[in-house]
């Protein structure tokens, strides 16, 4: 099962085998001076790599002045560095036809490579290069400001977007998780220079850093290009960091919140808290999410889709943080018809809180959990992000399989209390979002406000 | 190079070897009776397969009352079939863990199913009953018929998405390449099951489809469980269909269209017929597009992002289809820079069309191409798409490597002589769409209609 070898028991400068290749190739993790975890996985057969740069560090991490840094920082890596400016950065990549980029999540930061196998020392080379020697000049600053601005305007412009950050925002009360990543028109206008390259050199310090590489790769060869990248600044014998831990307490409070939009149809998000990462029921979460929103079989689909037509788009979706999660429904319908729809939505929550699943639907939901497992190994990329996430998040690593004896070991008894728990009615759901052509709160179906009542 | 195997010259029920292995595993070919093309590829590693049955039929093949049938119809077909109702289609699928769905496109329809290797046997018998055998029922068409406009609804929402659509009618004109996939609300409203049928009866024929596999799998296996699923079904020694050519012939009108939208950000898209896939020149089109748009490095992004930051988003496309095409510039940003973006985007086009391209970057958009192509092979459903896509639009097989030597092949005077033809000013760009905040055509600015004019 899984290996816990957490870096305070792993000698720096020593390499360890998490995993000989039970489900492609062996997986090897190396602690480098600074505390740099290296973990890499020899993937059979293909002819790429993927390599990827976690820093442990997210929106969640942010004062509210600062709402919006982190992410804001990640796109002021790529504007140069103290050998490249930010055209040759790209010129560099483009030119072996690689993808570099980066994306910000509440908790993490991840700057990627994805390359031929034989331009593994260029994408090692950028990746580290934009990491640890961006320079952050104002000048840059400047220019991407309006960047960042447009993003948040694009976001704002995709309903089910803006509504999903609104739903985060509701249902996470005022904590930190529930502000959205790219900050907000304010504290990006009023972000300087000053703070951004502070977050950046107290937060991006090597023993909160993850490389991960997956492809068509040696352990040696990454920790020689790794080593000749960063070597002079890799030093002394920190640990790493321990996986992130946290307190937050979403507030159990009740809201539904209108963001009125000229749109042709309601964007309809409905949801409540969830256990978080550390929990043992996010097994038993993963199953219930699938049976109730995660297919085409799965009830919501069946029910609001299949047999009503009222919807194209209707699932669910969880997130889980260190500490705390959600839960959701969307659903997108004809605005005269969100009363239909949250009624249908609202009964298939309370039949799964009144008597849980199936023999038939709990086997099928691991089925679609397990499928997801396996084809997602398909890709390198998805290979690097298990193996950045899993020491970044848990501090160990777990293969497929043993997710796969994870989620197999799941019982109906304990998805059937989990959505007692999360699901009964009334109470169960406590936070609604709607993005549609409704003037005011009081416009909005009865049925809505009886749901989160 | 390409091996072209016409369908005449191969006896039905004979298989040829179209690629021994050169970029993976061996391609085979093998045409059954009724004209059916089956085509796979043994990729070797990987522990899944992804099936593909494409269909030569789609939106262009609509006369204008039954605009988007192609698309209602690829709904229908999940709907049930003579041996399983939709619900069972969904739980058989979802057991598995797979992943089962279509898309329609202007000229084909591709369903498919991904699932680990040793599902082969359910996606295959899924797939083939789906396409061959389902019932289109009347109230099948009624319930869809809200799924559909559903989509259409969600799909006017997105404003890129909006701006696409309206770009593609105009440039096209009046020829059925112009319109939406989705049909539109009208057409959608009055489609009756009695069209729908007689389309899937005339259009879905076996010499029209091509059965792709990519995957752990043998050709051997392949057949047989084709032949188990299809049998009764395969009858006759008609030939494969010949690859689609077709006499579009884009009217070169120039046209400047406002979608009034209450959006945070104005949508652009510029552009301009272009040559389609048979012509010699896709390869040079490739090149020319890439390095006027295609990544971080390119002209576009360059000027527009990293130089200005007046846009997030900022990228050139190209779409070929048998016998026209189009070339496209995206740009979305404040709706007050409008006139400036429009500015940066004609000068860069000017730039290209008069002086073509430098070495260096000659070079790096055909490294960024080559990168992409190799990439691309690390997903099945990558490999069963270029099987099906090649199998269907060009009647012979091209590897990677193939497809590599025409890109290197690319000169820098071939792509200036494109540029001049395509890109020279005035009259280059005939067609621009702009979604945002603007009541009328004389809101925007006049640095756009001056590049129309």
């Amino acid at each position: 099962m899984a290996r816990q070898i957490p870096g305070h028991e792993q000698p720096v400068g020593t390499t360890r085998t998490l995993d000989p290749g039970s489900a492609g190739g062996p997986v090897k993790r190396t602690v480098l001076p600074g505390g740099l975890r290296v973990i890499t996985e020899q993937v059979p057969g293909v002819r790429s790599a993927t390599v990827g740069l976690w820093v442990g560090v997210g929106s969640r991490d942010e004062r509210p002045a600062v709402a919006g840094a982190a992410h804001y920082l990640e796109h002021l890596l790529f504007k140069g560095t103290g050998r490249r400016d930010a055209t040759t950065i790209a010129e560099e990549v483009d030119a072996v036809g690689g993808e570099l980029n980066a994306f910000t999540a509440k908790e993490h930061t991840c700057y990627y490579a994805q390359v031929i196998d034989e331009d593994l020392p260029v994408a090692i080379d950028l990746v580290t290069d934009v990491v640890f020697a961006a320079r952050c000049t104002d000048a840059d600053v400047e220019t991407e400001r309006s960047v960042v601005l447009e993003e948040i305007a694009m976001r704002d412009d995709d309903p089910e977007d803006l509504l999903h950050e609104t739903f985060v925002e509701q249902v996470m009360g005022g904590h930190a998780l529930g502000r959205p990543v790219l900050g907000n028109q304010q504290s990006i206008r009023h972000m300087s220079g000053r703070a951004l390259r502070g977050f950046y050199r107290t937060r991006y310090v090597p023993h909160r850093m993850v490389l991960a590489v997956a492809g068509n790769v040696t352990h040696g060869a990454v920790l020689r290009l790794v080593r000749k990248a960063l070597g002079g600044r890799l030093d002394g014998d920190t640990a790493p960091m321990a996986p992130r831990a946290g307190r937050a307490r979403p507030r159990r409070t009740r809201s539904l919140q209108l963001c009125s939009d000229d749109t042709e149809q309601a964007h309809l998000m409905l949801g409540m808290p969830a256990p978080g990462r550390h929990d043992e029921r996010r097994y038993a979460l993963g199953v219930l999410n699938a049976a109730l929103g995660g297919g085409m079989s799965s009830r919501l689909f069946q029910e609001v889709r299949e047999r009503r037509g009222l919807a194209y788009q209707v699932y669910s979706s969880v997130a889980a943080y260190a500490d705390s999660g959600h839960l959701s429904v969307y659903a997108g319908c004809q605005p005269d018809r969100l009363g239909e729809v949250t009624d249908v939505v609202a009964g298939v929550l309370a039949d799964v809180a009144a008597d849980g699943l199936g023999d038939a639907e709990l086997a099928r939901a691991k089925g679609q959990l397990r499928g997801a497992l396996v084809l997602g190994m398909e890709e390198t990329a998805a290979r690097m992000t298990r193996l950045g996430k899993n020491e970044l998040n848990h501090g160990r690593y777990l293969s497929v399989d043993d997710n796969v004896a994870r989620i197999d070991a799941v019982t109906g008894a304990d998805v059937a209390e989990l959505a007692r728990t999360l699901l009964r009615r009334p109470g169960g759901v406590t936070s609604g979002v709607v993005v549609g052509p409704y003037a005011h709160d009081e416009d909005l179906p009865d049925e809505l406000h009886e749901v989160i009542a």
